[in-house]
């Protein structure tokens, strides 16, 4: 009684999550570890946070993004010069209009990377001044894309992987447990890994639905190095919200389990979150994770693309 | 008794404010989280941290001032190689005097930024002498004006948006609480958000006046993660500083709430912290907070603008 | 009983290693403080970080990296000037194929670095192109490079040494205990030191041998600076597993005692971790540390090489 | 006599400083938090770390350290030019050999800035190799610099000034407390403000003198946040080290209370560590703090100047 006392109360202590349980048939952690929620009602740049996109972005478009800048600015300048008369430029000049644009912007493109080769020189005072602006641009821009490029490099990047599915299996003999592996793929050291999981499900019992939140508490909540796979276990006893629950009630109250993970990154020198959930039908009923560790020489092997793979199991007395 | 007691020694056990009550109508920390105090003594340069100033700036105030160095630094140079004699330096020459500074001019900038057109280069020693310092003080700025772009990219800015008014709100039933809702604004994952709240007010009960501090203890002081709002409830006990007080007593004795937040912000994998407090006048007596929670397909959704919208509510036992 | 008990609780409770006992002969940490396991099973990519291979390269080997990135890139737009012809440049060209080809070289050069001399300088419009995108990727590499270099300048590298063995040295008058000395040999502040200890073995009373783990409490396991060395201590007392145990039986059961250091270094504003490990015939039975702190004048004065000088010492009672 | 047991063990507990007691007269502890010790026994660039004695020094010798290496480079390669013939570059050459050197010198430096102006341009196989050499670790020097001045920039330096003394003061009444006042001089914020203090001495009741170390509890050991002032008190109650000792048998122990703070910088986001040291001669004995804090307006105001002034205090019971 004591006991259901102290679930109930923690099954608000943990989460930051709504109890509306409108949105049922939605996960509220997506498999990549980010939020399910949208925002509304705030002008878009008070929502939006220019770092924090770029740093997200994956390299490649990120350097497509840096170059098409490159070329906006470039193109900006050039008109400028273009526009305010090509004869302010020293040299020769094409005779075509087209041409006379091109020269422009090599100008332009070598004021701003300083490059500044001298067969095109500012000649009038126009283009001399938005040559002595265009320069300080130049040399700004890269002040930023330099920020940003360290910025994306030093940000760590979990390489953690985690099993597909959580599996209830065979613990300790007779009892049972919600088990999930996951290891490091990553050269990283990481270090002083704990982890914390929770169930989510709707509970339906009462006259209006509402969401709760459950901890889960685990066998072995913090590791102090992960060198190879861990397999994480919440021991289903009796004072597990899972005793005696089945796969049907899991289904019918859409219940979902959090798993977060937080690290030290020793290359990086800082720490590291990642977070995973599993909806109930990606939860496997009597089944066992296959080891994915070996030797070889005298190095201990770890066959990373088998993390996920398990095998059935039948719990007798069930 | 002991109650009591404790409360007592706890009113200095969580603050680095003052006993002194002589300031009383002022607010001890301003509404933007910044502290209300001037320090006074010192030289200027012993107080001012530049790092701090320039990070603090806007981006706009940012640019315009290093726009204005860069102007400064080219006409301290443009100066020297002017003053030396305009024909220090190569090209056939405006005849006028102001034409010839343009021209120290934009050598000066084609130096400093490194762009070294080459229609206009050194000739005398000086010239030349001042033009291998010029390019290493503009090698050094930007490698200045670098290093402070990432450090204003990489300070994290909270976008944690606080309800306008504190709340005395219905709480389990029949009991009361004082609520605060806040909300992140930005994309930024928050994590590990730990909330922490505080009452100040001057106690003149004694015979001389003096400003006490009184921690108010959270039903939630930390949760998880910040997918949506939050809302900070600090419950009206028996064993509350708030108990039985009416608001009266909260205005004669210049009461202030003070919310102090800390979270991990996953983007910037950095810490941040902030703060806001209530005065008396900003709690509203008997009011509960509007929903901002909704759905819209599989998500959920949040309306930020709403964040402090609230509704009256009638206390029946007060 | 109990105690047993609680020490074969602990055994899993502090390491992310396996139990599986196949690797016999091989170390878990290597000296340095590598972990000795190799990941299998993922594409080279999935496992393959480019910033952690930089940050851990020593400095000659990165600028090598460096200027052989710096010659291929240049080799590469080289062959593209003069692929489409060196006619596309400006002024006298040689007439030997080779002599072209290394002014393309000169060129792409003083391109890429934003020299830009001019006495080469692009005609064609596709040799002002390529040098418009030229200069952007010298920048853009050039911004990677100082991203790169700031990350292996600010990862702070612990200059913790430890004594070459760990001895059982005598303790508390007639007690025992399990020592390892250590010190930083670098300037830096370290604060906040906090050292964990544990010790593995191969169990064979079982009918599966298997790799177990068990904590070793330290006498101290925290202090607040690190001024001089430090001597950690586990008492070997009757909670300790070493209790009783004697040079055989570590010898047979492949014993390895691994020791985790954390701390704060001041210089660098981050935390250091650095762990190491004995094996079996590491240790030494019966030998005290010889002391290495002394004083020259009002300085103490600390023998950093004689870390782990130590001196024979007969336990009478053995 | 269990208190005392405690006190005891207590001492080892707290620092990594030695009990030798030889260096008597000395501190432990400069009074710039720097610790007073020297490492010996290590070749020099074993315990040298360039980053943390570039990152130490003051921003003036900061630059003029620049500018020398920046000199030293250009000299170098100018000797290289010079020595290969300065035929090797373009243009009309000086006909004296001074002049012939300072013109290698202004190419080297127009070259290592990528100034690049043109007038002066590589025409050898040699000295155009060597150009494309020298714009290489010109780049890679500025990417350098840039890394150093932003670790320079971004290491939080605190601005906590001490007290010059410590005092014996009245505390609660009729008791004592020893007290050190602190403030901030900077405009950061600091958060989490923690403190803690120790005393050691010379304990020459034994057979042989050794130094020993015990703690001294605070009346309170963290704040929130450091608007204004901070009186660390640790009250000389019976448990105290200090119950009861005279100035006399400080002075012959050579007794020194050592003071660690730790915060979180808001500005910089990361924590500051600072510490001091006060010897028995700094102590003194029955005085008390005057009031720094006052009000201007609606402004608390802070003297910052007068953190260590205090006025002399008679305790009658004693």
């Amino acid at each position: 009684m004591k006991q259901n006392e102290r679930k109930k109360r923690r099954s608000i202590l943990d989460t930051g999550f709504s109890n509306n349980a409108e949105n049922e048939g939605s996960r509220l952690i997506n498999k990549d570890g980010s939020f399910n929620v949208k925002k509304s009602g705030l002008f878009f740049m008070e929502r939006f946070s220019v770092f924090h996109w770029l740093i997200k972005m994956s390299w490649i478009r990120f350097f497509l993004f840096m170059f098409l800048g490159y070329l906006l600015i470039n193109i900006i300048f050039a008109s400028l010069y273009f526009g305010a008369g090509i004869e302010g430029l020293s040299g020769d000049h094409s005779l075509t209009r087209p041409d006379q644009f091109l020269e422009a912007f090599y100008f332009s493109s070598q004021t701003l990377t300083t490059v500044g080769f001298g067969y095109l020189s500012p000649i009038s005072t126009f283009h001399s001044l938005l040559a002595t602006f265009e320069s300080f641009i130049g040399l700004m821009s890269f002040a930023m894309a330099t920020g940003l490029l360290y910025g994306k490099f030093s940000k760590p990047k979990s390489g953690i992987i985690y099993s597909k599915n959580a599996l209830i299996a065979p613990y300790k003999g007779d009892g049972k447990g919600l088990m999930i592996r996951l290891a490091n793929a990553k050269e990283n050291h990481l270090l002083n890994v704990k982890a914390n999981m929770m169930i989510s499900w709707i509970d339906k019992n009462l006259e209006s639905s509402s969401r709760k939140y459950y901890a889960l508490p685990l066998e072995i909540a913090m590791i102090n190095m992960l060198p190879a796979s861990w397999t994480i276990v919440h021991p289903i006893i009796e004072e597990s919200p899972l005793f005696n629950l089945t796969y049907d009630e899991l289904s019918n109250s859409e219940a979902e389990v959090i798993l977060q993970l937080e690290a030290y990154d020793e290359t990086y020198s800082q720490h590291v979150h990642t977070r995973t959930s599993y909806k109930y039908h990606e939860i496997v009923w009597g089944a066992k994770f296959i080891p994915i560790l070996g030797h070889e020489g005298s190095y201990a092997t770890l066959k990373m693309d088998d993390i996920g793979r398990y095998e059935k199991f039948d719990f007798k007395a069930e």
